[in-house]
């Protein structure tokens, strides 16, 4: 069958062909349907040789939907025909935080050997691919796969961020989205949708606050210099209630901490740079600030987040391409010129 | 091997020699190692033909320990000799409630006709017995299997019950036990060591409350027509906090009613019987009472109340038996005559 | 000035001349803009002689409106010409529950006779009224008074109710509202913008099914025998995620403890009658449904309130009448002939 | 009357004769039982002229007890002769904050010039006192005012940072003290008490680590360039569940984020140097971590302070001075060498 794969350190995916696999006990088989591209996928690609802990060739692809066309010995949960999308944060299913559901924090995926597929595993950028265990399928009914597999990473990663904030978004507070591209402008969907909040959106070009708008954003500022006296206009002194930055360089963390007010939340969730700080202790006010950097979401998150697609709520800006075209997809997405996620329809 | 099995409706259990199992795929074959006996076993075994859903023989023991003895395929994330305890509520793995480790609720377990072990699904009292998957295995390290393995049951049904009140079982709170026996002991210990809740023992005699007091109660009160007014002279107007009630029948329930304050949360675990009520509304004063009753535990929690068992904070009491006593261990326990839990040791 | 009073008991409310009140130090004298009648009121008008701890004649009026005419000594917080609604609940302001804005349950009310204001102390229905401290004040800025004031009840108390089964409130989950009048059509609204839950609301008329549908309930199912079966069809077997019972009788709590599901919430907030009880206790399924019943809110969720009142999520039906017509308020109020609340404009 | 005053910045405070106040409306006027000293007066002592928004001279004093000795006008909740302890971080009582109790985050206390007592307001370093309103007074009952009085902020500060971490402090969890004085102590003692965690204390001398493990500390490490290493080699590879920094210097800050464990807490509630950063964002590995660092505590977290001291779990060490002593005990803060906190007894 064809894949996209990772063949070396520091250069472009290829289309290969490779083996059919066949699913082993416990696991599944599934037909993609569907395959999404992401800004970490162009980071593993880029990382040095060596960097990573896996081998090569692998298959990419860690946002995947597919149908079920085989089940391992010992399955019986899900049935031969069911449309599925993937959750991608694949943990041992056994430690004190898989047993919750937070397999994106299992404590054991490093010692076992445990990749997401896509991230080390083989993933979803193929003809089929296998995964690992039925528990990480989500059935999606009659949604159309290609217009919701980006959920599993680009839906899933801002719903864990924002759900730990909502009990704070209550009336009259204010939230902040850094960052309106992928996770960004679903980011601003789903806190239009579960929070009363009002929602402001920064970006660099006015071309993104636009979309920003479109999508539900109240109010839209410029990331530039004046960004935080500007965002402190429409707030009002007592700064914004919660800060969600999809960027994560120095310059968006800065804004974040100068906008936040007291009590207020501060998300860090973009794979910026490695040596980004916050201003912290008693004397960086405003006091009890929450400063976290999730990754990922959980299980039952995911099967919110399907939830909320049956209900029409968010809606990925998307374009679609062959398998044979997923290279250039990833060219695309390298030079940044996307409109939206690029999926890869096999 | 030996079995301790019920054979047929609303009578004793039997001694049996039945084949030794073998692990399927994804499953776990244990050499048990202690194997608790429970009041719900006691049902079981009394309700009416047909009344339940599995089939006869089966094996019991829900509460399970032992050593792993043999794992089938595609099970790498336990290895041989490890000393476990078994998480008994099994669930799908998939649904909703057990992507969150509330097996205890799986919403597919009765379309699926997947029973716990000892209550549909063969038990722990036997020599050996199957756990259908490794995620509800428990490694217990150096604890001694034979006082951990009621903790499953006996352990963690009061631990998830107490779990839910603790945010409210702050400095200057009361916490009122009704029922000081096999769960009541081990809630009284967890409320002193989770809490710093003043705790009331009820019972029906004064060797219980005596008991109650010996594990940690700072009071005990006979749980009679006056309990209410008792309980009332110790925690003043306001009310208790918490009550949790272990027996369940419609005056204990009218006692943790009466005794319950204003926010307080009234949380009813007992096996009683079906038509126990609880008045409620505007005029069944006081205010916002929390209502509930709760099932056994998530598998998350089962992970802590080992931790806590680590820590020496628990401490249950119980008699042992060897297998081939098993049924007097039965006999004893409808006979309601024995020193804390029973425990058959193979 | 000209008062609606409750003179004795029984007996219709009176329009008559009183003097008007001086604040005194700490209070805050208001001229009212607004005043809402509610079926409360109804049920104090028809307590028995003596039922009541207080003393008449008394004022009408728990829901209020006002701007601040005149402050007491040693009060700085507010100022003259502040438009403001008035916190009803009021409590001692220093006792464990006041001290988290919990004024609704102060644990010192009864003992230190403080009333809400037209439930004991002098309430809003007339040209002034006396606040007694100015913490109960919530500034509306330029919100319409008269569209504005019954949230004080209609809609503060739904907003509590259904504050605290948010979290619970995720994609894919449902709602059900018994009662479709003063609070039940606020609650729909609320829910609406508050969470992405399926809204079902259940009445007794085709009528007010069409109102509820017009305000944002997404389905509306008669409240009658077939009620349990008609909601499940549409939940389907795994029930609903929370119900509101806004009418508190014993046939509505049957419906909600019938429809509800595992792990989910009946909140009984309707007056109802004094003798409604739950089925509890471990053999009524569904496990760990958490009954509660709960009185009025907070003071922080007045503000909220008032907060979603100006970012326009709430729209509360109403009819207004002048200080001279209240009296036929009250008397449309018990005929139960009113199209939504009844606001009186002094 | 003699008070111990702040006269001048950068200056030794003095005793000095002033007029004994009055009660204003709604104020309490208490005769001084007990007045606590703090590493914070010392800060206030050392300001750069100017520096603090309050005038001069200036009564110390923000930990106090008292007897009330006369109420003001309009004051019906307190009666003369009870004993009680001053909630300190005084606020508005009205805004969103301070309507949850939360007045130390008042968001109106700079516009309205609100300050703590002895922190801008005359405070409980005279013969008699001030309090602005009766909800700043938490009865004590039979408690002894001199031992008790420091629980104001050396009890409440503590017990507000770890509240927010207990859900995540349950069986198996590890939670680390920096800083085992004055606050570090008394946190000790209060984590012993109302969770389960394994408690490390890191401080810089072995006197102290004895000291810690005196009070409650399972195990005591050196606070030197290989803490990091040796705590680890304590918690093992998950790392740390909750730190909590009483100290809140750039290096204390490092050890903290460097013990650390995924979804863990690091909470900086030390009045370190104002330049500390902490790494964030994505590569920040571990995931998920929140870092906060907030001040003083709840109004009601008071209340529940004094009941873990009726309880009898909190035992804070410290010196007694007369007032005429007082500005000797302000010289020994200064230098560093009191045998825990200093109370002034007038």
């Amino acid at each position: 069958m064809k894949a996209i794969q990772m063949v070396k350190a520091q250069a472009e995916p290829e289309l290969r062909e490779v083996d059919k696999p066949s699913p082993g006990p416990g696991q599944v088989l599934l037909k993609v349907t569907a395959a999404g591209a992401c800004h970490s996928d162009d980071f593993v690609l880029n990382a040095p040789p060596g960097a990573l802990g896996f081998d090569l060739p692998m298959t990419l692809g860690h946002e995947g939907a597919g149908v079920v066309a085989e089940v391992g010995s010992g399955v019986d949960s899900v049935t031969e025909g069911t449309s599925v999308v993937v959750y991608g944060p694949w943990g041992c299913g056994v430690c004190r935080f898989c047993s919750q559901g937070l397999e994106n924090y299992c404590s054991k995926a490093e010692e076992l050997k445990i990749y997401p597929p896509g991230l080390g595993a083989p993933g979803a950028m193929a003809e089929y691919m296998i995964v690992d265990d039925p528990r990480h399928l989500v059935p999606i009914g009659d949604l159309d796969p290609v217009s919701t597999v980006s959920l599993t990473d680009a839906g899933l990663t801002p719903y864990h961020a924002i759900k730990a904030s909502l009990p704070k978004l209550v009336g009259g507070s204010t939230a902040v989205v850094i960052g309106s591209g992928g996770l960004g402008h679903v980011a601003i969907q789903m806190l239009r949708h579960l929070s009363p909040a009002q929602v402001i959106a920064l970006d660099v070009t006015q071309n993104k606050l636009d979309f920003a708008k479109s999508v539900g954003a109240h109010e839209a500022v410029l990331s530039d210099s004046d960004a935080v006296d500007n965002v402190r206009k429409i707030v009002g002194k007592d700064g914004v209630t919660a800060v969600f930055d999809f960027v994560g360089y120095q310059p968006t963390i800065d804004i974040a901490m100068g906008v936040v007010g007291t009590l207020g939340d501060v998300t860090i969730v973009g794979l910026g740079d490695g040596s980004a700080t916050a201003k912290v202790g008693y004397w960086a006010q405003p006091h009890e600030v929450s400063v976290r950097s999730p990754y990922w979401g959980a299980r039952t998150e995911l099967l919110e987040v399907i939830d909320l697609a049956h209900n029409g709520v968010v809606d990925v800006a998307l374009e679609t391409f062959s398998l044979d075209d997923g290279v250039e997809a990833y060219r695309r997405l390298a030079a940044n010129n996307l409109r939206g996620r690029a999926v890869v329809v096999p």
